[in-house]
């Protein structure tokens, strides 16, 4: 057969289904793949069967139904702070994913350096390399994930023309202050470059962190494209809704990419998005509230594990160090990321990612693995008590 | 603001949402995007509706759900006569459009050259652009189609990697012989090169054109990305549903790219679709003869209102040239396709796409107008009404 594009020699399926198989295999709890397998509002499912049933099944506009995208434009405006026109400046996408896609598209010349923050979410590294862009990388503090501004300085060269900031973050749940996106800012503008700001954990936020986003700071509109997913806040992974918002000159051209690549989001699934925001406010709040409750009883559970970490402040993952497992405990399996991961599944049934998965350098990611709580709650229960044994037997070991 | 990439530069809004906007104002019928505006099977909709109720809306495996890689599977046996594994070398796509995304991202280098014959689907070259390849054109004969393979071989260079076979033809109806796809497999042999067919109007042929697929014959399957949808086989062109075979190693590497840019096809909506697969024959049968009956119908009404064209052999549109109008009758506002398509509006009421779509050199597309005839009966009775009224009247004014 002919030699495949050398773009896909480094694509390899990832070991999250292998992690899955495994917690099978164990009959345990896969708290590896950011998965919410709660279900989807009452009110958004009747939308989407009425929209089927009325047969609203063929193609929508590349952006999106205009009453989905004017509802967009509102959360948008009020949500976000960020002013913005339904027609003109939002669009609907496919997914978060097909939002980064026509962003990178619509801004970046084959080559172009676009900076990450490290740990990143593998995804928006895999993407550039396959479209043709080059990541680089500019890694956060362990365990605080503060930003070094001055190594961000020293990783821009001429051929950079853009940052990504994942705010809230996956995997470490780093929510931005607004000082730090104030001196981001300056040196997007100092260096006149853009900005990709992954925003589909903005409901999840914790311990009076707010989510602000990069594009409602002054003068920040022009070189932010502001992406986002309805996923993670109805509850639709699977469905494929996402949103974003730029100016006017960039929407216009992510739309015509979007046209081309992805056609146009799921239609009748566009109509039963669009009935989720006649819902109270009380529902966003209580989604906030119920993660609260959740990354609080999981991370107790872990901390009783023997692992370590700071509270992630946002998003509904923890990102955390089994070092002291290893060096401190002497626990055999325990002396790397993707041998932790099958260690404790094999002791716990807990499924996890992998540290490596979120560092250029393997190395980097070596004590770390990353659990995502978003479970339904009986589910939560048993993995936390699982752990809660874990612990124990440690510390009976231990003496 | 910053410039945008330059690959968006001429990326503009096709023409088909003005023409919808000036069909709406003229009380009109649009004939032009190919929009199928049937019902969706009603075993598909209450598949969907189960799953959205059911809950199934979280991501699915990338390349689609198995009850419905091996129901696809199955169709590329017994209809396509691709014997094929469902499990490694058959993928679910999110649309047709998505496989040929992750085809020629799976197969081309930046700068590869992929062959398109004229006149073409707008969508394939556009992608190609963005996507960073470059297409090549090889005409075919006006009116009957058929391949010149002496040009086609005068085309290929050290660059060309592939070869895009749009089989029945979108704008021409063209349905490729055994005899002509023979001699396109020796060319593909003899260069090495691959062929990502698009098959998606695979059960709409007619006049005892048989629909054949490329990969079907000896020694084509390993060169061969077959590409189809369910859009227009189910009336589902909003639902984003298509689907692949080819080798192994290529379906894995198209999944790991789909899953990138895609994540995976809308989940609910392929739970829907698995119900496709319980039909009876019948379904297909019928598909084809109502299509066969509008395509004879519309046919019929368009040559009275002075269009000249072969009948089409397959697909659901007619590509028809009003040279004849311009240069014989000496009618007003038919001196190319866009004025063609403004008066047959202004006139009508029809809309239709200007033939420039369908070729590089706008001038080659000069007296083509394309139609779909895809319309519920009322509808397509309608049109038919209006082109004889148009015909007659013509008539008079020839006296």
């Amino acid at each position: 057969m002919k030699p495949l594009a050398s773009r896909t020699l480094n694509l390899k399926q990832s070991g999250i289904r292998a992690v899955t198989q495994m917690v099978n295999e164990h009959n345990g709890i896969n708290m590896g793949q950011g998965i919410c397998d709660l279900p989807t509002p009452e009110a958004v499912q009747q939308g989407a069967i009425d929209a089927i049933r009325q047969n609203k099944s063929i193609y929508s506009y590349h952006s999106g139904i205009p009453k989905l995208r004017a509802h967009t434009a509102e959360k948008f405006s009020t949500f976000n702070g960020i002013p913005c026109d339904a027609e003109r400046e939002v669009m609907i996408t496919s997914g978060s994913t097909g939002a980064f896609v026509a962003a990178c598209l619509a801004t970046l010349e084959p080559g172009d350096e676009v900076i990450q923050f490290e740990p990143f979410y593998g995804y928006h590294v895999q993407l550039l390399k396959v479209l043709g862009f080059k990541p680089v990388f500019v890694p956060m503090s362990d365990r605080s994930w503060n930003i070094d501004f001055d190594a961000l300085e020293k990783a821009i060269t001429p051929k950079t023309k853009a940052i990504v900031v994942t705010n809230p973050g996956n995997p470490n749940g780093k929510v931005w202050t607004k000082k730090e996106l104030e001196t981001l800012l300056k040196v997007l503008q100092k260096h006149d470059l853009w900005a990709y700001t992954d925003e589909v954990y903005e409901y999840m936020t914790y311990d009076g962190n707010k989510h602000l986003s990069l594009a409602s700071l002054p003068d920040a509109f022009e070189r932010t494209i502001t992406i986002s997913s309805f996923s993670k806040t109805f509850n639709m992974t699977g469905w494929r809704m996402g949103s974003s918002v730029a100016p006017e000159q960039v929407i216009e051209k992510m739309g015509l990419l979007s046209d081309l690549i992805y056609i146009c989001p799921p239609t009748p699934l566009q109509h039963g998005l669009s009935e989720a925001f006649g819902m109270p406010s009380s529902y966003f709040e209580d989604l906030g509230k119920d993660y609260d409750q959740k990354r609080t009883q999981f991370c107790d559970a872990l901390r009783e594990a023997g692992f370590e970490f700071e509270m992630p402040e946002g998003a509904y993952y923890v990102f955390a160090s089994f070092e002291k497992l290893h060096k401190e405990y002497g626990l055999a399996g325990f002396d790397n990321d993707e041998n932790a991961c099958r260690t404790l599944i094999e002791q716990t049934g807990i499924g996890s990612v992998p540290g490596r998965s979120f560092y250029a350098d393997p190395e980097k990611g070596r004590y770390y693995l990353r659990f995502c709580y978003a479970k339904e709650q009986p589910v939560l229960d048993d993995a936390c008590h699982r752990l809660r044994d874990f612990g124990k037997k440690l510390k009976v070991e231990q003496g």
